[in-house]
């Protein structure tokens, strides 16, 4: 447990000049083979097409289920701009709000089993959800210490600084049970804070961890993001769906409704004791308080994308994108071979994956190569993300380049 | 310069206990008389009106020009989604982006005679560049002292711990220029973090603050939201129009476009030196390099509010604004009389103010109470935010009410 002292100073929690120095190696190299700042339109079949003309499939997208092109979603948000005549009449929610916006939560709160209030994006629910919950909002006043887990996403990791001014901040190893418990038994309050689906593959532990939870009266907060709408009967995600009955008072649940979901903007969902857990976030939930609310054409699409949530249509679609993740573990290796989630990194050599992902590219396919140094060496490869609107021809194509390239 | 001591331990930028505790006494008067928690829709003539059929206008708005009910603006976003059939595609920008949010990009840039970088919000611009500033990397890797003004907005505040983990972060007293020049002959670097605009009114002096750039080569970051579109020949605001020529390498605007512009998201403008501001931004500035660009609808809708803020029409409906401000102020008495802003703090003895908000409300006006605990006894008041778009009588009539109340 040595990582629970405190260092002094600066950089208890980042340092802008290492991340930088390493990230921009990275997307220099990117840019330089042509796999970065790639402008392009949406064309027929889910394809985009740049303006000279080359066509591909972009397997680095999180509209999993191509609800993002659906009409009906967009119908939706043209809908409500010709009923409603605003995008944004400019107040605090608090004060003024059009009923648009409390007919959304409704949906949303009906669909995913739980009280949900809205955000512009997952990352603005985030910044607000956070600081409260290191300052013992959530859990009766009492201060939890924070387990942030080691590969906890960019957008959680921002806030760290500033929970670390509200309370003691740890960080984990990635999905450590032993070392989540070990903290469990030494602190009374303990708030831990995960993916529930990690952007680079895997998940989170969630029998576990509500193990833990039910042992100890651990917090968890979940970012979903990654599994909204693609799991659960009405697309209420991994963590959600995995949660029998109502949400407890101990757990919340972010997630964006720019991937799979299909339109844009965020949620938060939280259990039905939580009336206080809104009062709260609209009052000092930061960005949630003072900020604007999603825009009527985002609440349009949301309320478009809910009825098709609750229809027949959602489960199709989460087939088809299950048998596309099917045809391609069964064709192609990965860590993530067989989880049932879309993400796949597929293992290349360092000074090898930069030339498969041009291969891919100039064969129809983008993927996002990552490589040293924002992995290490050893760990470099293709993050393929499946979708499920594309042609299960494409899936099998895509499949044989990755192997005939020698990445499997 | 006791200030400039570093406390030890929590609680150096913040502290939710002190917060809640003073602010959710405010809320909560303010909910028992009916002024927060109003759920209302657009009426014709820029009304609003209840369920239950109460009308009224909304003079806490900050669609000061009320460009937010432009039907050209609305047209623009349902355009938008028509072709390019998409809310948001959903992959990071730095990788692959349509070609829309370039295109507003470069309006924008010709517009504020600037580089202009979007976001979803202020807010998610303010997330991404501010701990950028505190790391030295728009300062040719020099790390500042960082001085956040006292009054600065709540969303810049947020990342005071995040900037005090990467640098020294200060807070100054109130448009303090001495205090801000003893900062600067202190120390080599220094970055001052401020409104261009108060949302509770004044503003910064514009003038003092580029004689001590000039002098000590202070970086100056403004949030100029309440102010774009109402100032400057093309909307671009008080204080980019109070800087001749190009933005230098100094400077970085961040502003919203839900507010005077009329649609919904973000800008950041900057210089012409700045291409690597651009690139630092797309690629570590937070929100804006991993979570979503503005969506299509409101890129339409900001593409259609920069063909009205490039025609006569701007002048109009600023010069309306102007006329409604000074009908105001020669009426009424307020610290702000005659500043040419449009929000103006209407004092009113702390157990009068609810009284005078709830007698407004009923008579047709809506404007926000600010009262003790959020500010002090004596600092109470109506917070009124003047429109273009409302006919003078109402001016007259709001102007009337709050002097028949012995508010002047």
């Amino acid at each position: 447990m040595g990582q629970l002292e405190r260092p002094a100073g600066l950089h208890r929690f980042r340092n802008n000049d290492k991340a930088i120095a390493i990230g921009n190696t990275f997307w220099e190299e990117t840019a330089r083979n042509g796999l970065s700042g790639i402008v392009a339109n949406l064309a027929e079949g889910g394809y985009l097409q740049t303006q000279e003309g080359h066509r591909f499939l972009n397997f680095s997208c999180c509209s999993y289920l191509d609800f993002d092109t659906h009409p009906g979603i967009i119908q939706g948000a043209i809908r409500a701009l010709e009923k409603y005549g605003v995008m944004d009449h400019c107040i605090s929610r608090i004060r003024i709000q059009i009923p648009a916006l409390l007919e959304l939560e409704n949906r949303l709160s009906s669909l995913f089993r739980a009280n949900v209030i809205t955000a512009i994006s997952a990352s603005a629910a985030t910044a607000g959800v956070l600081p409260l919950l290191a300052s013992g909002h959530f859990s009766g006043n009492r201060k939890p210490v924070m387990v942030f887990d080691k590969n906890a996403h960019f957008s959680m990791n921002l806030y760290k600084p500033v929970c670390g001014d509200e309370t003691e901040v740890l960080t984990s190893p990635h999905n450590d049970m032993n070392y989540l418990e070990d903290v469990c038994r030494k602190y009374e309050h303990v708030a831990y804070v995960c993916d529930g689906t990690y952007s680079m593959g895997g998940h989170a532990p969630v029998e576990d961890l509500l193990m833990l939870q039910d042992k100890y009266g651990m917090f968890i907060y979940f970012d979903d993001s990654h599994s909204l709408s693609i799991m659960g009967e009405k697309g209420e995600g991994y963590i959600r769906s995995s949660i029998p009955g109502d949400l407890n008072e101990l757990t919340i649940i972010v997630a964006t409704l720019n991937k799979a979901y299909g339109s844009s903007g965020g949620c938060i969902m939280f259990g039905p004791k939580g009336r206080d857990v809104a009062l709260l976030l609209e009052r000092f939930g930061g960005p949630l308080a003072w900020s604007q609310p999603m825009n009527v054409a985002a609440i349009g699409a949301s309320l478009a994308a809910a009825d098709i949530h609750d229809s027949p249509e959602l489960k199709r679609r989460q087939d088809k994108l299950k048998r596309h993740i099917d045809l391609f573990d069964a064709r192609v290796a990965s860590e993530q071979q067989g989880n049932g989630f879309p993400i796949k990194l597929v293992s290349a050599s360092n000074d090898k994956v930069m030339a498969a992902g041009q291969h891919l590219y100039e064969n129809g396919f983008y993927v996002s190569p990552v490589f040293f140094p924002i992995v290490p060496r050893d760990q470099a490869g293709l993050r393929v993300m499946l979708r499920a609107g594309v042609e299960e021809s494409e899936i099998l194509r895509l499949s044989q380049l990755l192997l005939d390239f020698g990445l499997n």
